[in-house]
């Protein structure tokens, strides 16, 4: 049987697909629970304690649609930020921010720029809106700045992506270069730095606040699934002029978020002692995740993010080889999409237990191929 | 300071608003917490004791994305609703699953059904796409399936929408009529059922899952927002053919369902003693609520919803003052939009503390007009 047969044009071109495979579905596939879950830099060092605490409270409340104007959380994340409530929206995790963005800006044809390789779920939202990807290759394992400026300036694109840190390799700008890249966007071109990392980053990799908060061309998203140990939450916030900001408004799903997640936002913001806590973690799993790999032969690259790119010498086939390997010791890992990128593997930090799987099982892996 | 200059044309058209004011905003404009909060057909009665339970459980696992397949739930909706798994796809609520449908069928002027005062979040939505909202009257406070029929087929429109029971008033068709209405929409037009309240309505008002499940051209929408107490948690379905469902996988945010909302949901449905209290406990609440009013001197309508519509007799500014008045004594309830369904105002069903204090108010708030 056919599906309804009147869709549009642009969404009977599209492919339905999941553009990742989740975790569970390779445990669905083997019939049993993964050893350690490495794949998708979510943190195993979980929430704070505060936070779940806090998710106990707001479990009754559940029955409440949550404030449409996400009053509150803007309020909290303004003082911490050092901005004002409206230069800020909340979303349903980055992802749902990316998608709301890409739809303020493209039309069927409308060219996009973005790193070849990078974040895939924004290439996914421009192709669901009929944008034309125009992709920027790497530079020395590292997104282009001057590249992609160049690019967004020859394809007069209103649209440019941009990952500081750097998703799928862990690369990093400094803030100095980052700023300076940021100011010279053309003013017709919507920027988004995606700081998705940016907790994990050194300090000197994030431009302040307030050196772009006056740019109407200049989104940065930021997320609560990562550092802050809450990728199931669903939280994720966009930073920019409060005239931009306000165009979220216009075609946001205004009682999206869950009530129960933006408690848990809440009291994960509230408690930095926390999150210095869990960096702290990260960075020991980073290192252990350095020595492993080069104990085995491997690459780690330089990572600003809670996961590591480890070269592994040679193709993508080799790569993806060792990422099936591993799946199959139940140590869940992803790996960059295309070349030169898909050479390495991407693990995530997490708990020692888990660094002990990953040890444990990729000499075996590595022997058998 | 303007926003970003180039957004797309339709962006730029629309305007930048809060459909709805949160309670939370009245409480914040009133400097203190609702008496009682009966304005958003919540279920104040609450989730189960055993989906609290399943949230603290879940809050452990925070730190990971949700499964994005759904697999679990859509097969234990599956399980519940006799259908398969591919029969379904899951959404943040149903408030994104109609922005997604419309999306998928909407250009700009695109014609668009709905009844005139029907469901406002799905005119923005349709809005939000450039569609054209082409409204039939109800008919004695229903929604009028013949003349909406009339209306998809005079204008050639795609997408139909028809709530059963219906929101603003409460109303409902038989079983019988909305199946016949349904197989009556043509094949070029998609028709949304919307059963967000269907819980709570009479047995002979729903359909059976069976006798629509093979039109590709019918999407029935469902919710764990009403009677399953979990506004808050975002957790809506769509029920179509596999080929149209599919679709969804075309645009969805693949990684946007809370997990906490998710293991909520799973353990709500589970709980079927509970929700049958519930469902109790609701028409307890809707008979009072029709005592309260008709001893003011107003006419409650009769309701297969969570809900009760009153006719307050008179115009919409008198029912709008009525709803002013409960508001400033605390008591949030809503009203429709437009005559002449305003006449009415709209009371959410609720705990009987919250029925005391609108006994209390009502007569002091119509007395003073």
């Amino acid at each position: 049987m056919p599906a309804f047969t009147r869709l549009t044009p642009l969404i009977t071109s599209l492919p339905s697909t999941v553009p990742f495979v989740g975790p569970e579905a390779i445990e669905r596939q083997m019939g049993k629970p993964l050893a350690a879950r490495l794949g998708a830099n979510e943190s195993g060092f979980g929430p704070a304690p505060s936070v779940i605490e806090a998710i106990g409270k707001a479990a009754l409340d559940t029955w409440k649609y949550t404030d449409p104007e996400n009053f509150e959380l803007k309020e909290a994340l303004a003082a911490h930020l050092g901005c004002k409530a409206d230069n800020i929206a909340v979303g349903e995790g980055v992802d749902s921010i990316l998608g709301m963005i890409v739809r303020m800006v493209v039309e069927p044809g409308t060219p996009v720029i973005n790193s070849f390789g990078g974040y895939p779920t924004f290439n996914y939202h421009v192709a669901g809106f009929g944008g034309k990807l125009v992709t920027v290759p790497y530079e020395n394992d590292r997104e282009n700045p001057a590249a992609l400026l160049e690019a967004a300036r020859r394809e007069n694109a209103p649209l440019l992506y941009f990952a500081n840190p750097d998703n799928p390799m862990g690369s990093w700008r400094s803030a100095d270069e980052v700023e300076a890249f940021a100011k010279a966007v053309p003013e017709e071109t919507l920027l988004v730095l995606d700081e998705a990392y940016i907790e994990c980053a050194p300090a000197d990799a994030a431009p302040s606040i307030a050196s772009l908060i006056d740019r109407p061309n200049v989104i940065r998203t930021r997320t609560f699934s990562k550092a802050y140990g809450l990728a199931g939450a669903r939280v994720g916030y966009a930073i920019g002029t409060p005239e931009t900001i306000r165009t979220f408004d216009k075609i946001r799903n205004h009682f999206g978020m869950a009530r129960i997640s933006v408690a848990a936002a809440l009291a994960a913001l509230k408690d930095q002692a926390y999150l210095q806590e869990v960096l702290g973690k990260i960075a020991i799993s980073k290192a252990r995740i350095g020595e492993i790999t080069r104990a085995n032969g491997l690459t780690p690259l330089p990572s600003a993010t809670n996961f590591v790119a480890v070269d592994c010498g040679r193709d993508g086939d080799y790569a993806r080889a060792i990422v099936n390997g591993l799946g199959a010791h139940g140590v869940f890992i992803r790996m960059p999409g295309v070349a030169p990128l898909n050479r390495c593997i991407r693990i995530s930090a997490g708990v020692e237990s888990d660094m002990a799987k990953l040890e444990e099982a990729l000499p075996q892996v590595l022997k058998s191929l």
